[in-house]
């Protein structure tokens, strides 16, 4: 499997940073090599073979990601990357749709990508003198969205809630389905699925989400490219995103154009207004494919494994404290994510050992909003080690990154 | 030179629209597949040198970016694309700066991207029953922004004057040098370097630039990345754009989230949230170097030689109509764009024809915001053939391209 990865293949390292993103597999770096390199020519616009068999290939890979989340083709929209996704959420339904006390749950101990865009709005309509209220939930001690703190926190105001379905620190997984049901279904799902994305399998309907992320970058795609799922049950209520050329978006006419309002185009053109980026796309198209072949269900089980035997070595260790995730679920479950502090020696310290060692993980504050300068870090995810795996790891590599955790544990071990 | 790009090296078309996108030189996919296939990590995050070396690698093609246009690299932003840039012009600059009654000046036959965002942020402001006014300019013959038109629209509520640094359809070039001394400083200017970018200096000092915006894959980089220049006169006066991980936004404290606004963080990361495009932004810096390497006065001489010799080749052929620009001027200038009618045949279907004889144009309305359905085509751009030239095109194919629009425009001659 590793040789499947050009990366990997040429080095001895052992990569454990999946989480901030995978590795690249031949066929992706082949579609785009394939693209820069021969025919090249900018989509939906020429009408010279070059161009349309672009357009047709990106065309492809929107009807590829949509049965990838059992959606709608034009229910998914391309994006500079996840980050622009959520803002797209934010900026294309939220400045348009929320009103005076319309409240948005979230989790503040998400990513920075799935809480300053909601952070960000309520700035903007502050400033035109609407305000909308932001209303926290808690994470369990399974780093899990606390689906009871949610459902005592709904409204009769609750718009929305934002939730990551997969904790990019935690590595928890959040359905909300203990919600279903109870849910007013005029309150819309805001699903960050970029750390699930190639992780586990994706059902937009099953989520019952309006709105899904996904990262290329992290699911063996490269970045520069994100997507965005909007149900069709939102389209009509969604404004233009970031208009330019190709955007769908028709202006009622040039001569009334000084005094005329944009009409916005149909979806999912409406919310991709410029040149895409195509050996972005084609990527994904790849790595889609690729993720196909390996079969998400033999990814989970894998990353499951492998979560098990971090968890298992990782636990006994002197001073070892894993924090909030599967590690403390009672049964087996694990997605490839484990995240620890070890006493004694500060985690970027610690990052910096292993990395000499030839161990490659993420330490820090992994972009959840950090408290102001000066405030004491209120949780394990203030400052941390995050070990990510994915399908190029081995039992072997597990094996080796415990066993120099332990080295290091006893050597610090005040 | 053609060699130097591998597309161009293995086949028999002449591409002829490079104003849509260049073709790639070797050491732009060297630099995309050096990223993808080795060491593959994510930028200002890990702290293992896989991931700090390409940190590094980015913050170098930044300064490349500034020296390039004359600017400091705190002026650099990356982009998703010029789109992008100009769309955060108008969400990060105006819609937190813009009064009511404040009026900005544009042309309507610019790109949709130049156009299109301040339509959307007038619509955006009225909802919150803020007024802004968009004054339209107009362009003369020689397809250049008529500066006296605009010298009569200035006011004292004029706030930002949006200009094409080189139009994408009449391919001639605007440096508002007419206005210069005549402006309240005040007024910001916007430019639009889409296509000027790569092919004639670009002094973003010179130009009196506020904003200014380059798209990588229109200079031999890759579409998926762009640059917005920000003035630092203007920094303390910018929202953040599309926040997410590693905005650079602070907020105020975790705990007093739900209650506090973002902090805006330092430029350029108060407007570049969520991860790089990696591999888009080293494809930049090659291509920068390749540039660097053939010389930017190299190119705009080439393509003036080359534009003078598509004016003079197709003036003079029956039915032909050349479209506002250079080919008007009293002047030898020429940018590298050519635009035509050719009459007795639809423009679509000329680029047809001239696409099974291997030459590949542009057709169609160029992305100029378009009149409503049924309504009378107001001018040339609406439809017409355009044709743009880089480096790697020659002479002869400039030759064989003006004898088979002959040969057709005698066919079609009615």
């Amino acid at each position: 499997m590793r040789l499947l990865f050009p990366a990997l293949a040429e080095s001895s390292e052992v990569y454990l940073d999946s989480a901030s993103t995978t590795q690249k597999p031949a066929a992706v770096i082949a579609a785009v090599q394939g693209y820069l390199g021969a025919r090249t020519a900018n989509s939906g616009r020429g009408t010279y073979s070059w161009a349309t068999r672009i357009t047709r290939d990106i065309e492809q890979v929107r009807r590829r990601t949509a049965v990838f989340v059992g959606a709608h083709p034009d229910e998914i929209v391309f994006m500079p990357g996840a980050t622009a996704g959520l803002n797209a959420v934010t900026l294309s339904w939220g400045l348009a749709n929320l009103r005076d006390g319309d409240e948005i749950l979230y989790s503040p101990r998400d990513h920075a990508s799935t809480v300053y865009p909601w952070l960000h709005l309520r700035d903007i309509l502050a400033r035109f003198g609407r305000r909308i209220r932001l209303i926290p939930y808690r994470i369990t001690e399974l780093g899990e969205a606390d689906t009871d703190d949610i459902a005592a926190k709904l409204s009769s105001r609750t718009r929305l809630i934002a939730v990551a379905h997969l904790h990019h620190v935690f590595g928890a997984l959040n359905t909300l389905e203990e919600l279903r049901g109870r849910l007013d279904p005029a309150v819309l799902l805001c699903f960050d699925c970029t750390q699930s994305g190639g992780h586990v399998p994706i059902d937009v309907a099953e989520l019952g989400a309006d709105f899904a992320v996904l990262s290329a970058h992290k699911m063996f795609g490269a970045p520069g490219t994100g997507v965005l799922y909007c149900s069709r049950r939102v389209h009509e209520r969604l404004d233009p995103f970031l208009p330019g050329g190709n955007s769908g978006v028709e202006a009622n006419s040039v001569a009334d154009m000084p005094d005329s309002s944009l009409t916005p185009g149909p979806m999912p053109e409406r919310l991709e207004g410029g040149t895409h980026n195509i050996p972005g796309i084609l990527a994904l198209g790849a790595a889609l494919d690729m993720l196909g072949q390996i079969g998400i269900a033999a990814i989970a089980e894998h990353n499951r494994l492998l979560t098990r035997q971090l968890i298992d070595g990782l636990r006994p260790l002197p001073g070892l404290e894993l924090s909030p995730g599967p590690a403390h679920a009672p049964c087996d479950i694990g997605y490839g994510t484990v995240t620890f502090t070890l006493r004694g020696i500060d985690s970027t310290d610690l990052g910096f050992v292993l990395a000499d060692s030839g161990f490659l993980v993420r330490t820090g504050a992994h972009c959840v909003p950090r408290p102001s300068p000066g405030s004491v870090p209120q949780s394990a995810d203030d400052d941390s080690v995050r070990v990510s795996t994915h399908i190029y790891n081995t039992d072997d590599e597990i094996d080796r990154f415990v066993r120099c955790v332990g080295t290091i544990a006893r050597e610090v071990r005040p």
